[in-house]
């Protein structure tokens, strides 16, 4: 469940871009209505909001708040403000540049959106920078981290609930035969894991951990210390259990000594209007602390007012 | 979430016990009658109605049932129609019983219940037995189950969400050095688990596992042959992620030869106005197969229309 709040009566997008224009306007910016209006509406209605923006004023309203706002804030307004699949193109892009390199990004996109936001992704990619992700990825990695990444990120996967029982138990058996020998980059279970529908990859775990008692993911814990065994563990748990990985990431990047403010934002601008609320549940329930809590101790100012109001405190 | 469904207009209780006391009338009986009644009022609309049908037949509803209905049906509607303390009191009681003893549902009603209804399962218990349910399960047990249960049984948390810090970090260690030296009836690991608020324990339990590495189940699973052990694993897991206690409940009474009827049942009565719709979404992920679908394999008749209806299949 989407933790976004959006107000019963919302203004015209009209009465919004004005109300923007003129927050901008002068020597401050007012971030408390730069806040109160992207931060309630949904992905649609910002995107109605930045083409009536462009309209009425001659202006990019992306551009506008890249030009008013700095920092930590700034990150989380435009990463907010952009269209899902733009937002994913964006954090893609940067997830494979030198110094803002982050394969877990690559695997979040590829694994934890439907099949069809993926694919808008991608398609947004290749809009946006002339190149395909598939390409991007290919250069940029080599040797194991290839073999699986490459195959990941060029997946279109099927999307439906239906299962083959047999083939999971055949498959099963083909993961435990692999992992048992730690033959993690075996072409079958990269094509396993990168090729499979979700409910047909989550059949074959399953059947894995009645079958041999124990998941596959307690395998491939014994030798996590690898950042290809630790990827591989992070696509099962995006495409099985998406909200305990985020729960996760999130815990990481606040207990972080100095937070890890780039994880949190991606976080939630990424999960609000997906499954926060569910998110929000695993947190307190993994950290005796609500998730709101921990964000306000951790964080300040407009770029506090912002995460906490994407996480649905307050009013919308 | 509950998965109970309710219409949007109710009949009055005078129509439904009209209905009732029809469908029980000449030589056969309108189950379909009180399925359609029975399985989609909530717990105040099936109090009402029972008070109703005494006053306007004379008769009491559950006595009806009990006479026309027979097996898991019977068994289904009797234990649904029942008051949620009412219900607690009388599977309370059943399982101190001989023939039908079973330690787990003590641990259920104990654990996976607000403090308050648990409260009122006792007090039905009284009202109905004229004994305690803990002086019951005192004299029905001996050594270390009697040094769990009856704490377990005779507790009233305190059920607030405040959390004492640096107490999770004192009780985590103290449960630590106890589970590393297997001294599972020790007095701190019985009074941690039967005297902590669930908030208080949780917040202990994740203590446990960012200190140690792993959760306190990993260590109990390695001796979990043992009833003691088991039913401290299930204590754990009530108290702090019933829906994946009452999801594997469900899926070993489902996979047994022949069907756990009664498990079935028990979890279907006593979950669906509380959190079914959780439990389906972990039987879904952990099975690969909807619950209804595997009821529907497993049952058959007006017992699996029961249970169906119960669990948010169909109209209300």
């Amino acid at each position: 469940m989407a933790s976004l709040k959006v107000p019963a009566t919302v203004p015209s997008p009209e009465e919004d871009a004005k109300q923007l224009n003129e927050a901008f306007k002068g020597w401050g910016t007012n971030e408390g209505v730069i806040i109160s209006i992207l931060a309630h509406r949904n992905a649609t209605q910002r995107n109605f909001l930045r083409t009536v923006y462009a309209a009425n004023y001659k202006k990019d309203l992306l551009k506008e708040l890249d030009k008013e706002l700095s920092g930590d804030f700034e990150r989380a307004v435009m990463l907010w403000t952009f269209d899902p699949a733009e937002r994913d193109a964006y954090l893609a892009k940067e997830s494979t540049k030198m110094f803002t390199k982050n394969n877990w990004i690559l695997v979040e996109i590829a694994c934890a959106r439907s099949a069809l936001d993926f694919l808008k992704a991608k398609q947004a990619y290749q809009a946006r920078y002339k190149t395909s992700l598939e390409e991007d990825v290919a250069y940029h990695t080599s040797g194991d981290l290839r073999k699986l990444l490459v195959p990941l990120v060029s997946t279109f996967r099927y999307d439906g609930a239906e299962v083959n029982m047999m083939l999971a138990m055949l498959e099963a058996k083909m993961l435990h035969d692999q992992v048992e020998d730690k033959e993690y980059n075996d072409g079958n279970l990269i094509r396993i894991l990168t090729t499979r529908s979700k409910a047909q990859i989550s059949a074959t775990l399953n059947h894995f951990k009645n079958t041999y008692g124990t998941s596959i993911t307690k395998y491939l814990k014994k030798d996590s210390d690898n950042e290809y065994v630790q990827l591989l563990k992070a696509i099962i748990k995006c495409l099985t259990y998406p909200e305990k990985y985020f729960e996760k990431v999130l815990r990481q990047a606040i207990n972080k000594v100095g937070t890890d403010e780039w994880g949190l934002t991606r976080v939630v601008t990424t999960r609000a209007e997906l499954d926060m609320e569910r998110i929000k549940e695993e947190y307190l329930r993994r950290n005796s602390v609500p998730l709101d809590r921990a964000i306000a101790k951790d964080t300040h100012g407009d770029y506090e007012e912002i995460l906490l109001a994407l996480i649905g405190h307050g009013h919308a």
